[in-house]
């Protein structure tokens, strides 16, 4: 298969097949890392598994940390939208702050717990600091200011602090709780650590 | 050696000889753990290395673990002397907080991180909750309830929450900043964690 690619897609059409290609490997790898583990497995093993040649799958990945970025990517986006719609629900600034708390860490719980195997992809992620990582904690702190700035606009959130400082404190709050490397450590508090934190976060932002 | 012991301390003198040899295993097992690390470290290693039988040592703690207790527990009592010189040290209940936050994070760090070796006894511990890091989670939850008590006292904390549930709630914002497993993940933000948390935390206090 992987030789007669090149014969059929040439030039321009290239970019829609490249983009399905890599689709099947992805949707491939994913289930080859969800059976035997992401650490253990290497591109040869996923090759095999997917039945392309090894150098077919190194036309479309570099490595196989950028296949495991991309599943990463897209598991952090389910994660981003359930907090999203978490806080879309809602319109006070406090209510979409409780929300958040609480979905971002059962969203995480749900996705990298569910299936064990498929963790170790998200525990490698947050332990080097992927950019799929950087990149969705980068958007989950601009939601989490966007909450701080409407909270202050409605003066249901005290200004004396500046902004960024109030930012960078939830943020530290919250993080332990639903980054995946520290999760596994938090097993016993995840369930009830949203409510306790986001309760104690909305008294320090009280005016 | 081993054999001799029986017969030079046996019945009411065993107490204090048994103290001194236990001290001695461990002095040899922690100068052989900082050296080859815990995980990878057998009995029979450690045996060898100090010049005892396993038998003998066997005498003396039932497995590795225990050895690794031991060497844990007088670990977190230097973070935790840290911790209290550092509250000891001012009057005010909020200045009480903020010292205990630092002094919690900077002596965690030092303790750990001088040597990475011991380290992961201090991961394994927190990881698998050894009766040592719970005793010491215990400790420090102690030490924050009566600040927490003080400051309601001299009113410079607010009283409206139930006093067990703010604890709580302080406990699981600090934690993550000084367990040892997950210290290692939080490298990057430990220096200024302590800062942006305990001033959170005391706009959260405020009466």
């Amino acid at each position: 298969m992987n030789l007669n690619r090149a014969a059929i897609s040439p030039g321009p059409a290239r970019g829609p097949v490249d983009h399905e290609v890599r689709d099947q490997i992805v949707a491939a790898a994913t289930e080859h890392f969800r059976l035997y583990g992401y650490e253990k497995t290497t591109v040869s093993d996923l090759a095999k598994a997917i039945g392309f040649s090894k150098a077919y799958i190194y036309k479309f990945f570099d490595s196989k940390q950028a296949i495991g970025e991309l599943i990463c990517t897209r598991c952090l986006h389910v994660i981003e939208l359930d907090v999203k719609t978490a806080i879309d629900a809602v319109d006070r600034p406090p209510e979409k702050l409780r929300r958040m708390f609480k979905a971002i860490v059962k969203s995480s719980l749900r996705l990298f717990f569910e299936n064990r195997k498929l963790h170790d992809i998200a525990a490698s992620a947050a332990t080097e600091r992927w950019e799929a990582v950087r990149a969705f904690d980068g958007r989950i702190q601009a939601m989490l200011l966007e909450i701080l700035r409407l909270g202050r606009e409605t003066e249901e959130f005290e200004r004396k602090t500046p902004l960024d400082e109030t930012a960078t404190a939830v943020f530290l709050v919250m993080y332990p709780y639903f980054n995946p490397a520290l999760l596994q450590y938090n097993f016993d508090d995840a369930e009830d650590a949203p409510l306790h934190l986001s309760s104690l976060v909305l008294r320090s932002l009280s005016p």
